[in-house]
């Protein structure tokens, strides 16, 4: 069967954004599986992931893409599993394009979308482990913890670097 | 015990925007609890809510706000829980400060943001229970049959309503 | 067989500015079959559509839509024929959203994009036109008639309406 | 005779936008001329060039130019033929400029608009083509294979180039 | 001999911006021609008067349009008078894009642009005037006149008008 | 006790921005204490300063942040104390989502927003000084030279510094 | 001797914004000077307001204008007094010009910047009372009480007034 | 007596942008001087400076200055002369306050906005220029020379410049 997380992409370049979401996966301890689907370049094979995804057992679909960003959105049409979505940062309009194009959906067909970038990614990976933590109580735990290490790991006090 | 749904809501303005969401539970039947918390005017009574919300048994926050929108951060920050952030318009920027107060959190602590306005209360209370229907089958059921109408509802062929 | 040219758009409510396509493709005297395809809420709709589009004797697609507008796209990644996509003014962003969500397409498949709102729908009829004028003469002609009596009709005074 | 296809730029910087679309046509064995021609710094050039365009041959342009970016519209005003514009990144505004200053045309001058740079300019290629290839069956299978072939490119799994 | 100010615009619909220019020359005594000429839709139009604008004896353009505005980047590629761009607000974008295609012209053909709307056309006449006072001590008397007046227009307290 | 002003931020990346605060109080002779306190990743640690800082002696309250910048909306909140807020350029919208999120607060609860970045830390730190120095003539003094020895740097001739 | 506020406004047309100011600074009893003072129209009245108001006993500058607002900037670099500035929601740019123009201040002259429109006239109002109330225990003790109904005005639940 | 055309800028580091002012203004043989008159930081400065404009001999102004750029409308506001306006390209918003601080002017104070950065500059100079040749039929010949072969110098063909 498959892991409870698909994270999926619109092209290799967007990885070096989506990998952040993969490994705070790791560090939960929730398996995922990860794939290049361009909503664009491979329609086909965007309609066969996101009609199988549920019976494949997928809970949670991440997607980032940038530019025109229709992956998250068709995801979404074409499956009733939450879809989050990543805005990748775009050369020319710095993501503003993406995050319009997966935040701005019409009612029908939500896309939980979280920032611009790397902490898009970050963020996607919390938010799936939150939603699967509701049924497994070791995930809620090792997500407090989470929470709890990160608290912890901000300094009272700021450090001048140039000194 | 609560239901597993709060809404909540920056002020009684938001209401005209966030009962959509709750119309929304409504014909899915789930059961919700809507609430307004300020997080400007009312930060007391936002931290005891969001402390609270897990051990009071909401499983998933819809969190709308308007203008520099700090509420659905602020719970995601103080609560493990899901949420789900919703852009109200507002009157000088239309919702665009809105928008980037909600979802440009930092990486750490995700709100998951939908469309400005009303299509984004409509669209939290879907994945909502879509995040629910993971471990309701009978919810699932509901939502499958709902996006069922919803594409059977789309005519064909356009209407010259001028005519 | 089918006319030249279809006129799809994402809703109904989309037809308000689409019609504008529709009766200037009366005016040239071709022919057009409009529409209602919605990218998200009836995506097997539209698969069907686009994979057909050639073989039934369409030549070029005209696609409308709003918000984070991925109707043109799908379309275009869908059909080798050429598509022209026309940005609904949208609620919220005035249209923003759908212009950026149609005309920052990724490389490898292209939507030549229109104005936002009525002027964009005139002009892709236009467009088609004269891409269709390219194999017949006589259409070609009628463009020209058009654009002619277009630039005749323009005052060399203005007028002042309040007196 | 002329080539079917004009890439017309505003300037030499544009080029190194702009080859982009040639290095496509070439790929596609489509014959274009690529000239410069300058809306603000050549108008007599640009009128020469427009109002003999398809005279001489010419059945599709492609013209790309940045900032308060005339050239496509222009063009557009003094030819029939169908006219593609690519928005060059500017350096102040990345192409925000050049992208409303080509698109945004009233109704009754069309202008096909591609994304801004590099991705517009391979769009704008694959557009004519497409155009081209209504009335050139051979080229209408060049470009299917050019599609197949960029579908089959996408990999399944996204590569890790760090490790 | 013509007038020392030529007031042109892009379409009838302009004028309801552009007779505020109007309106202050008169004020101000000074003479102006005020012509529809399209960009677009006349092309031929625009080229003859802005070849022959100084022949002809104008000293000064205001030139208003909207949308893709090219009307003032053109005259002022087409003739080495002075040319000051009015951004007509237009409908969808408020005119940010009028604004931008006025003003982001390229170096060596300028724009001197206003501001959006009926302000800006009220302040081309007047920077108009100042550019001809320079020659004429007698206007720059009356503009002098103008700005001290508006200056004592200013009452010192605001006043409740509601009640 | 306390210095009178505290400098707090969301983080230690924003300290680069924020020690420019530090410095011009250093130079103003006005004590300050710098503290990390993030609204998200220490959510307690932000309400027990806030919540204690007129008990503890501070006057003003100096605080930037970056992205969805909820920390100088939320100390308003739980501090009467005045609040002058910094937004921190962020990576990919440089700012402009910090600068909405803090300055668009709603009525009732009110920061005092400087400039994005740099700029924005010294002059919240001049801000904080002359509201000090209206009940400290010393202070007042000491920005009074400030002031003067800052327009007197002022060279009247630009350097041509590649010469 | 002056009141210790005072409430400086462009144009007569601004007060609708800026007498919510006035009537937060009625509500917190503290004495206030209204007027009105153009940067651009009215520049030697400007200039004799800001160099004389800390003399004349003024503590804190509350400026509100539109468009190119250029009253906050000035009056902060010609008095050393707090001046706060309210962006007026502007006709074409919803104000985006009006907030750009007061809070993006170079380094040295700063103006603490307000929300756009009435929200920020309100809070501009609190802000000048929060400082005043440094150094007036008395107006501290009225600015808790306004606080603190504020807070306890929010209702706990949403009313729904179409019923 | 003083040159015909004033260049000011808000800081030296405004120079690097505004030389080129200089530069075309020395190609096409136009007296002038180069200032640092900041608004801000030097207001007595820009008083002194604008009021003795006219009678000092001064004919046009340039003024460059960027964020909230004061400069020129304050330029406008305190002399009659003609006064352009060159956003200087700012760092965090790139010039778009810049821009907008220049061109949004309130009806009765004109500002002629050139583009954002070097070619704004060059723009000033060769707007100043075409004003001055309005007197000046030598300076109409050289300013007609410059155009000429400024179009000469475009050239038919792109060179590709890798190769």
């Amino acid at each position: 069967m498959n892991p409870p997380v698909a994270i999926v992409m619109g092209s290799q370049s967007d990885w070096e954004t989506m990998k952040n979401a993969a490994d705070i996966l790791d560090i939960l301890e929730v398996d995922y599986d990860a794939r290049i689907v361009s909503a664009h370049r491979t329609p086909d094979r965007m309609y066969d992931f996101a009609r199988g995804a549920r019976g494949e057992g997928f809970q949670v679909i991440i997607a980032g893409a940038g530019g025109a960003a229709h992956l998250p959105g068709m995801l979404a049409a074409l499956t009733p599993l939450p879809v989050f979505g990543v805005p990748v940062q775009s050369r020319a309009l710095s993501g503003q394009d993406s995050l319009l194009s997966i935040v701005q959906m019409p009612a029908g067909i939500p896309v939980g979308t979280l920032a611009i970038g790397k902490a898009g990614a970050v963020n996607a990976a919390l938010l799936a482990a939150a939603v699967l933590a509701l049924a497994d109580p070791d995930l809620a735990g090792r997500l407090d913890d989470y929470r709890a290490r990160q608290s912890a790991s901000i300094a009272e006090y700021p450090i001048d670097k140039d000194e």
